[in-house]
């Protein structure tokens, strides 16, 4: 591709991310918002109706309009442009969301994987299965879904498509992308899980009046999802922003991964858990383990609080040290267990505080969004509506910018 | 500014550092580099050369422009455009570098400070003395200087030239810009003094073949500078790219800066002393004290060993910890200290690769730069540089893209 080419690929991109980030808006105020001139926007626009993937509508500036003597017209996308699946797939089960091309959610599905552990050509089956059932319950066939984003834990290469490694899947370094796209006819593109948190809150959340945040996941294990600039940043090998991992203690205590003292070693589920086995042996379920647990910490039991309070104060130190690191508008808090306060109460927002460099502003803010499995799905979904987007875009006609 | 200014500004921006990173370069080859159009090239670089900021120069690739008839012509920067100085503000003195437009060192000087802390009138009065006696030294007068660059440590918003804290500084909160602009009668821009080596890679040194990639500074303290996309990331309240005062141990030990478990306060000078201290009282300067202490752990003294080695691991912990959240290119170690190796002894670069996320890719690259305070003066100019190359292309004339 040449580099005009590129400038202009960047210029469609640009503009369809306004309209979609405004929701309608006049075409006036599309150059403005992007900084590309009134005449590429007019002509860029033009090529987009004519595509199908957005369209005209009168302007609910009724009074103006009538003022200037014609009705202004605003740009908004065409939902039925495209329908995208988001998948996420989770420790035991997997959550579908079926959305249309302006993100709304069109229909919804969940199922229990086959197993938690399987090899991706099976896991590549389970989904085209689940995802016939979801496309049917939402009146639809397979062939009207135009592309299908994933999420699994793990450590994916988004851009290529390659799952480095995944508790999910039984082998390291897989294709994901290729062997799903054989499995479900149509693109697919996979990333982190993460990642795709923080691509939701980008495209339907807090990214619209927030450019630079860290989202922090807390499921069984710990995710974290980096925007800056309002783009996800990934790393120079697909395998940045891990943040389950870093270490909080030297020589510490042993994780899951074989290392020693990473942060999901205090703070993960089986890290809670194997401290309370010590002294209680339960036949209940993890999860159930786990508000036992908490309840006892606040009910004043001292060796419960003893562990749930470490937890805390581990991950106080690893958020201070991203907040160092990053200096960030804000960070999130999602998944699972932050149904539970054990991670953001009070002291540990305060130790948090304590460990941060000190300067006479306030610290970046910390929100808390209780979100389930759906929305991660419809992380997914967004990014496969951004992978449909360019492939429709690199359609459009190339003219001189 | 409307937004089509503003992306006609980026436009300009963009062109000049194409001709500063290439040294010389035609005007196709700056379009297809940065991705603007012939046209748009040709109008800019026609207002750069009357503004007297770049010129032509015959092209060495002289066959080529035999066979087609005429000979090719390169742009270039015009060194004499203008001249400006960098000053890195180290804990005992300081370094000055007078460079030209196209970055060539043309005058260096270096003199000892009146204090190691001081207010910042004291320290701007001290700035003007002796850039005077660096111009007078290279045949200047200081009517000649168009800006300023000053690097000093601490946490510093460079957007607003404003320093937080700064260890050379009795006061905090000081509009450092504002008053050290009124004591020299030009431009000043200020920054911590590790991005501005950072800044230094960026322009003169790594930065032509490496967009993301992280320099960690080792001098009394430890500093960071990132670098992501090409460019510098501060983070949003200015105070991002912390990594001195990360923590690396919960409740450990006591750092300068009040707080513990700090990287400083396991790797810094002091920290390293304080545990000699432990064992011999010396009545050696610090840097006398460490060169023995490191000397000592060469030959095999246990407790030195045992005090280097365990710096050298708390490094290595939080070297990982910035591979696993960032996974950059390349990792660049720089400063005073990396005259001694024990920050990167094989022991310690093994145990960064343990501790990172292990995919079946080679890890990121880890360089040791042996710079001098005079690389961390041209850091400081290289900001100053680009603070009038934005200022001369403010004062282009304003056409349509």
């Amino acid at each position: 591709m040449s580099a005009s080419r590129d400038q202009r690929s960047g210029s469609k991109r640009k503009i369809l991310a306004a309209i979609r980030a405004a929701g309608r808006i006049a075409r006036i105020d599309v150059a403005k918002a992007t900084g590309i001139s009134q005449a590429t926007v007019t002509t860029i626009t033009a090529e987009m109706l004519s595509a199908g993937l957005i369209h005209e509508v009168a302007s609910d500036d009724g009074d103006r309009g009538a003022r200037r003597g014609r009705p202004r017209v605003d740009l908004a996308l065409r939902g039925e442009a495209r329908t995208v699946v988001g998948v996420k797939i989770a420790h035991q089960s997997l959550s579908i969301a079926i959305l249309d091309f302006s993100g709304d959610v069109i229909g919804e599905h969940s199922a229990p994987l086959a197993a938690a552990v399987q090899s991706t050509h099976d896991l590549a089956a389970q989904l085209r299965t689940q995802i016939s059932i979801a496309a049917e319950k939402a009146g639809m066939t397979m062939d009207q879904i135009s592309a299908v984003g994933v999420g699994l834990a793990g450590i994916v290469d988004a851009t290529r498509g390659f799952v480095h490694w995944s508790p999910s899947l039984t082998e390291r370094n897989q294709p994901f992308r290729d062997i799903a796209q054989e499995a479900l006819g149509c693109p697919v593109f996979v990333d982190n899980d993460a990642n795709l948190v923080a691509m939701a809150e980008l495209m339907f959340g807090h990214g619209k009046n927030v450019q630079d945040f860290i989202v922090v996941t807390i499921e069984s294990g710990v995710g974290m999802g980096i925007v800056l600039g309002g783009e996800l940043y990934r790393g120079t090998r697909g395998c940045g922003a891990e943040f389950g991992h870093t270490k909080v203690q030297l020589d510490g205590a042993l994780c899951r991964c074989g290392q020693r003292g990473c942060l999901e070693a205090y703070v993960a589920d089986y890290a809670l858990l194997r401290e309370a086995d010590v002294v209680q042996n339960s036949k209940q379920s993890s999860a159930r383990q786990i508000a036992v647990l908490l309840k006892a910490a606040r009910d004043g039991d001292q060796t419960a609080q003893s562990i749930v309070n470490r937890a805390g104060r581990m991950f106080a130190m690893g958020l201070a040290n991203l907040v160092n690191i990053f200096d960030p508008q804000q960070i999130i808090l999602a998944g699972e267990r932050v149904q539970f306060d054990h991670l953001y109460a009070d002291g540990v927002m305060a130790s948090i505080r304590q460990q941060i460099v000190q300067i006479d502003l306030p610290p970046p803010e910390i929100v808390i969004h209780k979100w389930g499995d759906l929305m991660w799905a419809r992380g997914a979904g967004a990014f496969a509506i951004q992978g449909v987007s360019d492939m429709a875009l690199k359609d459009l006609g190339e003219h001189a910018s």
